[in-house]
Parts: C-alpha cells; sequence; structure tokens
C-alpha cells in the first residue's frame, strides 16, 4: 500500500532496523515461553538471556551506526525526499535513540538494576502489607525519573514527558480537563447505580466451570470475533496478555479460575482485540518499528472495544448467549438472557482495578493520575501515599481500602517506572467510544451485525481505519482521521449514561 | 568438581563464551517452538530469525576477538597453566574457528545457500522418486567437501576429516576392521533369523491406541527412567527429537501414530536417553561449549542404551508390561508377556533405515558408509548412487527398494552435506553395549533393577562414568576409561547373537 521505494542507505538502514526487531522478537519469544511452558529449573538461565538479548538491542538502537543513519536522514534534503514510511521509521528510531542515549550510561544501568530490585521488593511488600518496605525504593524511582527529565527536557508540566512516551499528543492540560469531565459525570451517576433498587445477581458467575470448557469458549469466541489462528494461539499464564512475535505470529494467553465464568471469557476478547490490531497491520511495516500500535491508548481501544463495546452488549449475547448456555446448561439453564447481561455488567465499587466494572475502572485511573502527576512535580512525598490513596479512593468511588496490599500497592507499574502509563487505559476507554461513534454511522446495519454474530465488517472497518497504519501516523492523527474530532471524553459519558441507565432503570 | 580458578582474561573469555552459547540456546528454543506449535503463518519470519542468530553464533565463534583469546591460550606457558575446563573450552573453540576460519567467508557462504536449496530439491526429488533432480546438488556437495577436506588437511583417507567432526579418533582404518567383523557376524545371523520357524507376530501392535493414553505412557516411562521434568517437557512434533535449551531445560519430543503402539514409546525411550545425558553434564560445564555430548556416537550410545538395551529388554517389561497392558486392555489382554516381548523385538529387513530393529540397523549404516567414503575418495560418481545403492542392500540385507525414494533418497543428511554423520549411529549401538557389559560387572544386581524398574543407580552410573564430564573428555577417553579398553565391537555382536538366538529359538 505504501509503495515504498529506497536508496541503498536506506536498505542498509532497514536491515539494521529489521535487526534489531528480530532481537525483539526472539526476547518476546523467550519471554512467552517462560510463563506459558518453561520447566522451572530453566528459570534463572532464561532470565538472563532475555536480558542479554534486551541489552543487545538497547546497543544496537543507541549505537553510533544508529546515530549516523539518523543523522544522514535528518538533513533536510534527505528528510524531505523520503517516503512517509521511511520518514515514520526515522523518526520512531530517533525517538528512542534520544531517549536512552541522553542517559548517561551507568546512570541507565543503574536505574534498570533499581527497577528490578524495586519490583522484587515491591512483591514482598504487596505480600506482607508493608509500604514502608517499598518506600524507599518508590522514592529513588521518582528521583530518577525526575532527573530523566530535566535531562529529556520539558513543555508546561514535567509529568508531559512521561506521558508523551506512551501517548504522544496527550499532555497534563488535556487529560485535566478531560479528567474533570468524566469524573462530573461518573461520579453522580455511580451514586445514581448505587442507590438503584433493582440490582443485577450475578451470583451463578461464580459457580463451578470447568477450566477445559471455558477453554473451548474462549476459542470459539476468539475464532468468532476474527482472531486469526493460524496467526497465533490462545494459551494459559498467570496473567492474561498479549504478545507479538511477528506479523504471523500474535499470541494470547488468558487464565482459567473455576469459579468464575467471566474472568477468562473477557480477558480473552480484551487479548483478541489487541492481538487483531497485531495481526492486521499492513505487512509492509513488518519487521520496522512501525509495525506496532500508534500508542498504549490506542491499542487499549481496541482491547475495550472487543471487550466490552462488543463483549459486554446485550447485541452480542443474543446471538452467543445460547452457545455458553450449551456448554453449562447446569449453571444456565434457569437463567435469562437479560439476567446474563445484567450479571455481567453489574457495577461495584471494588478496592481493585483490574477487577473493576465499565463505570468505575476510569475513576481507578484517575486517583493514580492524580497521585503520579503530584509525585513528579513533587507536590507529594512518597511517604504521603497511602493517605492519599485513601482519601481519593473515598472521593472517587466512595469506598476505602483496609489495608495497602489492595490499596496503594496493588500494582506492579510504579516499581517498574512505568509513570505516564496509567492514563492510556482510561484515554483506550474514552477513544474506543469515540470509534463506537463513528462506526454505528458508518456502518448502518451495526446492530444488526453484532446480534447475528458477523463481525467482519467491524474488523475490516477497524483494520482499514486504524490497524493498517500500524505506528505510521500519531494516535492524534488517527483520532482525527476516523471520527474528525480531537479526543472527547463526551462519547464515553454517553455511553455509559445509556447503558448503565437501562440496566438500572434509573 | 572441577574447581575453576580464573585469572581476569580468563573471564572475559568465558563471558564471550557464555554469550555465543546464550545466542545458541535462543536459537535452539526457536526452532523447538517452530516445529511444536508455532501457528503457521510465523515460518518465514521465524527462519530468517534462526538464521540471524546462527550467523550471529558464526561471526563470534570466527571473529578477531575469538582469534585473539585462542591466541593468547594457546601459547604453550598460558596453556599449561590451564585447568582442564579451560583447556577443553579453548580446544573447543579453537576446532570451530579453525574449521569455520580456513574457508574463504564467500565460499562458506555459497556452500550454507547451496545446502538449504539442496534440502528443499531433495524433499521434492523424495516426492517425485526423481534422483536425477536432486543429482547435480548432491554432486556439488561433494565437490565443495572435497574442496573443503583439501583446504583443511587429512591423515591418512580424506573422509577421516569428515569422520573426525562428529566422532574425534575414529577413522576409516579403525571403521573398516569395525564394520568387517560386524558384517561377518550379523550377515550371517540375520540369515538364521530369517530362517527360523517360530517368529514373533506382531500384528497386535497396529491396532489402534488411542494417541492420549499413549501420551501418558510416554509419559509415565520418561519420569520412570530418571528424565527430569522440571528441567524438561514432552510435546509431539513430526520428527521425534531432543533439544538443550539450557541445563536446566532439555526438552524431548515423540510423534504419536494411531495405529502403532511401539513407535511413540521407543521414540520417547531413545530421546530420553539423550536427555537425561544432557540434564545430568556437570552444572560448572554450563554455558560453554563443554556442556554437550562427548560426541554424536556416545550421544547415540546413550539414547540406544534405555531405548534398546534396556527399553527392549525382557526384564523391562517385566515390570512395564502390566501398566502398558492396564492401559490398552482391549488390545493386549490375549498378549502374554513373551508374546509382548518377542513382537517388539521382531527382525525384518525392510528398506527404511529409521524404521530398522536392532539387528539390521547397523547394515544400513554400513551400506551408507561405504558409499560415503567411495564418493569422497572419488572411487564412485554421485551417477551411480542409485545402482550402487540396490546392489549394497541386496548384499546387506537381501533386499532391494523398488525406487529411489525408499532407496538412496530416504535419508535428509547427504542434502545437508552431513557426511560422516551416519557412523556415529553404528557406533553408539557399539558403544552402548561395551558400556552394557561393564555396568553389568560393576553393578551386579542389574538385572534385578531393571526386572524391578529402579533405575536410579544406572541413570546414577551412567551419569557419573560419563555424563557428568560433558565433552571435557573425547570419546576415546571416555570409552577407555568407563570399560578399559578401546572401542570393540564385540560386545555389541554378543549381545544380538544372545538375544536373537533366544527370540527366535536358534
Amino acid at each position: 500500500m505504501f509503495n515504498i521505494k529506497q536508496s541503498n542507505t536506506e536498505k542498509s538502514f532497514l536491515e539494521f532496523v529489521q535487526k534489531i526487531k528480530a532481537y525483539d522478537s526472539a526476547q518476546s519469544l523467550l519471554y512467552w515461553d517462560m510463563v506459558t511452558g518453561m520447566p522451572e529449573k530453566g528459570v534463572s538461565k532464561r532470565a538472563s538471556i532475555i536480558s542479554l538479548l534486551s541489552t543487545e538491542v538497547f546497543k544496537m538502537s543507541t549505537s553510533d551506526k544508529m546515530k549516523e543513519y539518523l543523522d544522514n536522514f535528518s538533513r533536510q534534503e534527505v528528510n524531505k525526499d523520503l517516503d512517509p514510511v521511511m520518514k515514520g521509521i526515522v523518526r520512531e528510531c530517533k525517538k528512542n535513540y534520544d531517549r536512552f542515549k541522553k542517559i548517561p550510561e551507568d546512570k541507565y544501568r543503574d536505574f534498570v538494576r533499581l527497577k528490578s530490585e524495586a519490583e522484587s521488593i515491591w512483591k514482598k511488600a504487596k505480600q506482607n502489607d508493608d509500604f514502608n518496605l517499598f518506600r524507599p525504593y518508590l522514592e529513588k524511582i521518582v528521583d530518577y525519573l525526575n532527573e530523566f527529565i530535566d535531562i529529556w527536557g520539558y513543555e508546561g508540566n514535567k509529568y508531559n514527558t512521561l506521558l508523551d512516551h506512551y501517548e504522544p499528543g496527550v499532555t497534563v492540560e488535556k487529560l485535566d480537563d478531560i479528567f474533570t469531565d468524566l469524573k462530573a459525570s461518573i461520579v453522580p451517576l455511580l451514586k445514581r447505580v448505587k442507590d438503584a433498587q433493582d440490582k443485577p445477581d450475578d451470583s451463578f458467575l461464580k459457580e463451578y466451570y470447568d477450566p477445559a470448557t471455558q477453554e473451548k469458549l474462549c476459542e470459539l469466541l476468539l475464532e468468532e470475533i476474527g482472531y486469526d489462528f493460524k496467526a497465533g494461539r490462545l494459551d494459559e499464564s498467570e496473567h492474561p496478555f498479549t504478545i507479538g512475535i511477528n506479523s504471523g505470529d500474535v499470541r494470547v494467553t488468558t487464565h482459567y479460575y473455576p469459579h468464575n465464568l467471566t474472568s477468562a471469557l473477557f480477558s480473552s476478547l480484551h487479548e483478541g482485540g489487541h492481538a487483531i490490531y497485531d495481526q492486521n497491520i499492513d505487512p509492509e511495516l513488518d519487521e520496522t518499528p512501525l509495525h506496532d500500535g500508534a500508542s498504549m491508548g490506542i491499542h487499549e481501544s481496541q482491547s475495550r472495544f472487543w471487550e466490552n463495546i462488543i463483549g459486554r452488549s446485550y447485541n452480542f449475547w443474543k446471538s452467543y448467549y445460547g452457545k455458553v448456555r450449551k456448554l453449562f446448561p447446569e449453571q444456565l439453564n434457569d437463567i435469562s438472557l437479560d439476567e446474563f447481561y445484567r450479571a455481567i455488567n453489574k457495577v461495584e465499587p471494588s478496592m481493585i482495578r483490574v477487577e473493576a466494572d465499565e463505570l468505575t475502572y476510569n475513576l481507578h485511573i484517575m486517583v493514580r493520575y492524580e497521585i503520579e502527576k503530584a509525585l513528579i512535580n513533587r507536590e507529594l512525598e512518597v511517604a504521603e501515599l497511602p493517605e492519599v490513596w485513601n482519601q481519593k479512593m473515598k472521593e472517587y468511588l466512595g469506598i476505602e481500602p483496609e489495608n495497602d496490599k489492595e490499596g496503594v500497592l496493588q500494582d506492579v507499574h510504579w516499581s517498574n517506572a512505568l509513570f505516564g502509563y496509567f492514563p492510556s487505559y482510561a484515554l483506550g476507554n474514552i477513544y474506543a467510544a469515540q470509534f463506537y461513534n463513528t462506526i454505528k454511522k458508518e456502518i448502518n446495519n451495526y446492530d444488526e451485525l453484532i446480534s447475528k454474530g458477523h463481525f467482519q465488517p467491524i474488523k475490516e472497518w477497524l483494520g482499514d481505519k486504524i490497524h493498517k497504519y500500524g505506528k505510521l501516523l500519531t494516535p492524534t492523527e488517527i483520532i482525527k482521521k476516523v471520527t474528525g474530532e480531537e479526543i472527547n471524553s463526551r462519547y464515553l459519558i454517553k455511553y455509559l449514561e445509556n447503558k448503565y441507565s437501562k440496566i438500572y432503570k434509573l
């Protein structure tokens, strides 16, 4: 589609870039194998090989050779003649080079070591519900990030530099507006839901559901929504994830809980959404840094679209509930489609983000966003976190954790220095609702397609509007191109109000 | 066990060597995944990543950096102070360096390309039973090998140089003697077997055996003989193989045929034998080129020992036949232990090496050995192969193939230029019988252990005498150390005569 014409320098640069990507993909497979089926005695060696390959990727990405290429292709008279794909590749490589090369090498190495230590300390702290154990590590991480931001530079707010790593184009200024709007709508909506008389009963979802049958169901649903099993596979791991080894090999995992029907099911749809994205990036972008999602938020919009907007819709279950009931007749014969639909959409403010429903999920993100922003701007001390966390949970969700384990210590992200990442989850929901609003206009029998389980036109629409571009377009460009608008939380608010007003008869 | 003390140069050399090994092991995992469970659309990218990593291994192994290390450690005054492990590592690296570095780079690259082309042409030729299609490729391969042998140099016979790649210490002069003796005993023994009146009936082995139950059986047997599932796993692939990813991760595969009870079963024992070897190499040799079998022949001796000498013995089935019968009562309830034992040891000259029984197997090897030797010494033209193959099959096995597909085209080896490799299979059988003779003397309740299924002392004996040394000792040293003798085919002859005289009541 892009009709790439290359000079010899471009060819040799592409070969270099492909080599980096190849190492990356070897590393991905080694990781996938480690968490799905590696014999336990292989673990220490495996970890060191993964780290060796990742060091090589780092070295190549920040090498003199890379600099030479980038210097050449950044020269005005050369750059202007590059085709869009080459321009995109150069842009991404340069971003990466600048990000890592500006940090002195020994400082960066120390930082990597700190993160790895911090993660294992965080695990222990969470297990023992002991925030103070983790505190000094988190303080050091915040210090490092502050130092790095000074080196990298920033515009407006320091936190913008971190946001840029995951969601280029999104700033604190924009996010503050978006989240203020969201909060102003969701908090009162949540209150009305909590006060509603007629609440869904989801107790039947916690009966025993044979894991092997759950697996069949997940396979079926993935197949139905258009996940290509000839270019992927479904396995079990502790935490569900999607991993692209190469364009013809994008794997998903889930986790089966015997007493939970919906966990594996919706996480499969979620990961399926990520994987369909990766499977449908234009093959011409293969083996380049553009063979990736446009941003974390755009990627998340695809997983949320399939998991929530489609997967938790009434129309979807019109075609699939019968099949689920056939697989689990004992548990579901007495449950009507309406009861099932309401149960899978039950709203309940809870402590744990990853278990949150569609309505409260974004509130969890806002709590984290405000804390991260304040930490990076030195408006908050790490020591104050547990208290602030609990206050904010009260403010946003109306509940307070009883301990730090299910409070401030619940997520792994901060131990990995992943500051600026959390907002992508909420942005994914916002983008997904914007895409939903557009697709309903452009595919006028959308509802009928969903209720008949005909997803091909929808998959194609997403592929054509979003997936095929990979990382060639920025998230801002994609949103604008697809919806004609900027990022806009109004559609998510409308979607949530509509949906929950009906379910809770508000 | 080896008490390694290292200088700084030694440490940095070891790190370099470990890096090579790490790439190697990444490549192994990528290959394993490709043939056990990779989605089909991943294949082309996977092949290119494997080849990229293998090129890196080649580059490092033949780099100036490697040369510098080797030059340093080869200097008399440095070398004499190295401990045996370091000496071994240097020896192996040097062997490798010399082998590849002496060939001009572009010639080597052409050769690698030729091999890869030749393999795919061979596949087609075999499929279409068209030797002439393959002929020009094989001619080129023989030419290249001849040229390489001239570059590498040789002593006595040209073929010795190729033998040395797989079985250092074994020469044409030795092999000719060994195979002459073997032939002189096996050919008449085979004739007596063919003329025997009371032949085993193995038709019941071809009934339907549920593959899932076969898998359980293979798992059980692997567990019983001491294969460590915490440092490995069993999967299915088209052709059975063993692959060491690292010392804590040595995987085996098999292939289940619904109408064949013994194929998966004995191939599991066979691969289990290879894997137990790799799992029990001294951990101090980890991540060095010494963490490998002493030679192809010694490795094969371990697989043959578990597959044949133990796995096809009467005593073994004393303890396990009951279990197999329990898993497949319908098929086996009317079959006695004696009938089962005779069936799994049925001798029948057949066209295909990989399906051959213990007695005829070595004859297949001799046919290939004589042809390879003659080709390399220019005493035979490639064009003559089909005719010569058929003559020799007649001479050794008393049968002639009806086409080249089940004749000269059956094995992949020659398309990969693996000349000198075939003899290792027969040497494995010879070594195994020598070890068997020794172990019976040193563990005096050996027969009792086997018939009770107590393999621990046997596994330990093999570990202590053979496995732990990895590639530290040469095959010649190991045979001498364990048996007190040189390589000696007498024990295999005695073993075969004993075994088949009883089974066929000769």
